[in-house]
């Protein structure tokens, strides 16, 4: 038994930090060590599609070495648009999880009306799709934008600000029930958005990591197709 | 941090064996103890939908005393019409996960067709409601009945055989891509059915341990209605 | 041909006394007479997952006798809730009619978007499950709470506001063409409310009484699973 | 308070009668009237699109004459087609019920999964379009024809060894738990094929002289549009 | 090879012309001939559900007559309500398209989720029956009706004020980032209306052509049940 | 106004002449020239996701420079994975057009039952994923493999007799009333195939072709997102 790797697909060391942090509680003794690194080869933030398709060959390839290699049992692709997530599942018999499908089937255990925060305003139709491919979309009462340019997301005063302003429409106005947080490296922000809402708040990547711990213990592997 | 308490709702003691076996898996040296419990005023099998709200008051006494006396920090019910579900998140602001809930999420992470083996015919539209009620429906491709009588279960070369005749149809017939296994209990049949399908064989009793964990080490908590 | 049994699942005899009412109507000299009575082990209302569940019990009980001594031919339960209403199938081969379900289904022959009215904000979770088990899901534009402690309920006028506020929000801005009453012991603020909106308003228990008759004169019987 | 006028819109009279005898159960002596007519304007048959709009015209005529005249409070279009209802409905304000909506949203408070038995296997696809268009498709699980020619149906013997082996395949095949008799004027076939199936077995037309007498004594009226 | 005819279900001959300059990109030297033509027998609009099907008759007989002539190899119906669509292919085996059909099946080509400007708010329940029997409801985030009466649509500059905050409505409050014009003969506002949202905008009638024409060129027959 | 450029994203080139043969039918005097090209960097077959996101540097690349250099005025991709078409729409404010995506939009118009003829068992998830996403899966009513090894495509007979086997299995068993071809270049076979089974058989590379004249024809830009 060995790692869970928790890969960010784009090359900023910041979020990979995030990341390290917001899967420490599931960091216990016995079970598998957690290790997240940055995928040097990719953009520095994933916006668009061809960014997203662009880093599934590092990606595959990270992933197969690890793989071969056995410095990991199992992968966690740390972007909501789970970039490579199906190539990945083809070049290893060892879980891929992706975190925008860990976050919402684990928000669906949690509330019936799922809210979710996207960063950006043209990730939306991108995430619509993934939610309808996934059949989640039933269970998705509001997805939106939180209106900050990618540089100020620096800015944790008013990164803090909006993700209130943002969850609290989607929980007052939409209606949701749980929110997830449509972004990787956000987990810091859940303790105060669920003290102001008082409704689950899903942060993808914790979630992914439990789905890698489950499969990786009881031998679940995913399709390759 | 206290254990997870995995309840098998019904009062025989043979399936809560074959439920501490199923999970050892995540019993990990640093993990929360995972500790299965018979409800010992359930019926020998939940096998009506009045099985199923009886068991309501007594596993919800349960959950509250150990919730309340802090010897739980999460509970699974064991049964795969989640008898309680909703009833038990009213009296303990920790995690309570359903078996069917689980599996079928976990499902839905492994393949794009979702098979289900039920024990009994009678339970089907039960499930499919239940299905329906998740919005997990259109993931399904079938659900089949073993075709066996309740005593029968305890041979475990005609269950073997039965499961084993039932999941191929489901995947070669109906088309799924993953099975989830209909009840609780039936884990050590996975190795043989994933050998011989090559698809990926849910039990759910792992799948909703797996879920407890996340949402223990997490602080994620259901929403009560 | 005896009585269609309407059974007010709760103990207020205020309640019952609404449905006695509201079901004036459908009491024709040659029809089944209409006996509308209150569970005594009811809680006073319901309000909570636990509430529904408990109440299956004495609800069963009292049919089962009620059709094994042919003193009923047809049950309707009302509570929107349908608390009992599959567990009920199961200890009589006559008719047993849930208002929710008799409801929503009444209101799909009367409009294209259905808008329906809750007591109680933690009702609507409940309800939307409900909605989406019986896959009527797609037909409902909107579910909107009254806003009012269930004290407040004997307060005719401001309910009738409440009610009228609530409604005309589910037409104007949801665009809901008919509203269903989400619960039992409305009736009379149909005519005031039809008048004002312009759109049918259903009420749960009157269409469930029809359900009933037709499938007692039709020997129409539900299936028990 | 005037009758329940029940339109067979083809011009069969032997289709009337079989109407008229269906609807006996529903004729209470101090409930209203029913009434079936023949619609004269009709075809011997309706088996096409071009056949359901042309008998719009008469229908509607005879409708909005019946109901300015107040020698009918309710109308049912006895078709399974539910030929002319949303125009019926902009030329009255009384209730007009199509036996289509009104079999199919009895059928899912009887059942979970719906079967229907078409005559002709042309007419699926309309029907399909119709069960989207009410929302009703997720509840149905087949629909198949009967395999005979419209002049071979006044063979009764041979009518009743088709529908018997048609609906077979619903329930034992599809899986069907309720069956619906996607046409008018075979509801004597009905104990003979419960008896059989072990299923309800819903003739349109018994629902909707429900549906009917349920609108009229509650003063519930369609929307227009 | 002959003319693609664009049938005006109604007798307005101003539509017409709208219709004749809309297509006009279509005219191509070496392609089909586009013909419009004005059914004489239509009413002067077509408002209701009655409207519709009374066009069926003349509206047969004239693709009738055409395609029997061969006069014309393929037709489109110039109405948003897809008027006597399924019964026109009941007449002809060439193609016969409806311009709602087209007009929704190209808008889901060009954005994830599309938004319906309707003329009449009394046709939104046809549109939304319309969009669910045709499997497109999934993909529209609101249909809003113009807020004019059809004399008032003569005003140009009236039209294009409401339509322009319709439109607006759409986009930035629903979130539709695809508009149809859910009537004939408005694309002379398609530029304005792209130069101000945004977002692609569809005239259902250029839509139709393009389907009459691939239909065409390719030897496409729509079944014709 | 300048070509449409057909791009067969995989490098064998028989595949790009089936395609130039099967589009002839568009090319129309005075219509843009539609011109087929090989996209020399791709694998000889698209037949993984990691080979559907491997061409989309490349085919971005190819797509930007005819688009900039004015030498193409819309875009095919010639494959029915759709390779690269969210990502194509951001390098180019030309319609870029995804076989699949038109060929269900198409078959859509055609027919109420869709069935899919896939090369490979193992694209049937991605492709009902795809499905899924755009919202068709409610008209797809079964997809099923042509039973041949790729190398096995080039035998001209073989793969007629499992075209017309596996296509008889979709209308005759499924239920389908319309065939798509999923894959690219297998136009030739379309007559003999709706001889046998009389329903429409749809290219989904011709039906592109129609999609993308209609859009540029018309000035239909997709959304970029």
């Amino acid at each position: 038994m060995t790692d869970i790797l928790v890969i960010n697909p784009n090359s900023t060391v910041a979020v990979t930090e995030g990341l390290d942090q917001a899967v420490q509680p599931m960091r216990l003794p016995g079970a598998p060590a957690i290790r997240c690194v940055t995928l040097s080869e990719g953009p520095p933030g994933i916006q668009s599609q061809r960014d997203i398709e662009a880093v599934t060959g590092p990606l595959c390839r990270l992933i197969a070495t690890e793989s071969a290699e056995e410095t990991a049992s199992a992968f966690v692709i740390a972007c909501f648009s789970d970039p490579g997530l199906f190539a990945a599942r083809e070049v290893t018999n060892k879980p891929v999880v992706g975190i925008m499908e860990a976050g919402m089937l684990t928000a669906m255990s949690l509330g019936q009306r799922v809210g979710v925060v996207a960063i950006l305003p043209q990730s939306i139709p991108r995430h619509i799709r993934a939610f309808r491919a996934m059949g989640a979309m039933d269970r998705v009462v509001g997805e939106r934008p939180l209106g900050l340019a990618v540089v100020e997301l620096g800015d944790e005063s008013r990164t803090q600000d909006r993700l209130l302003a943002t969850a609290r429409t989607l929980v007052h106005q939409d209606g949701a029930d749980v929110v997830v947080l449509g972004c990787a490296g956000m987990a810091r922000y859940r303790p105060m958005l669920e003290a102001d809402l008082a409704v689950p708040v899903v942060d993808p990547t914790q979630a992914a990591v439990g789905f890698a711990l489950t499969a990786m213990q009881f031998g679940l592997r995913p399709r390759r197709f």
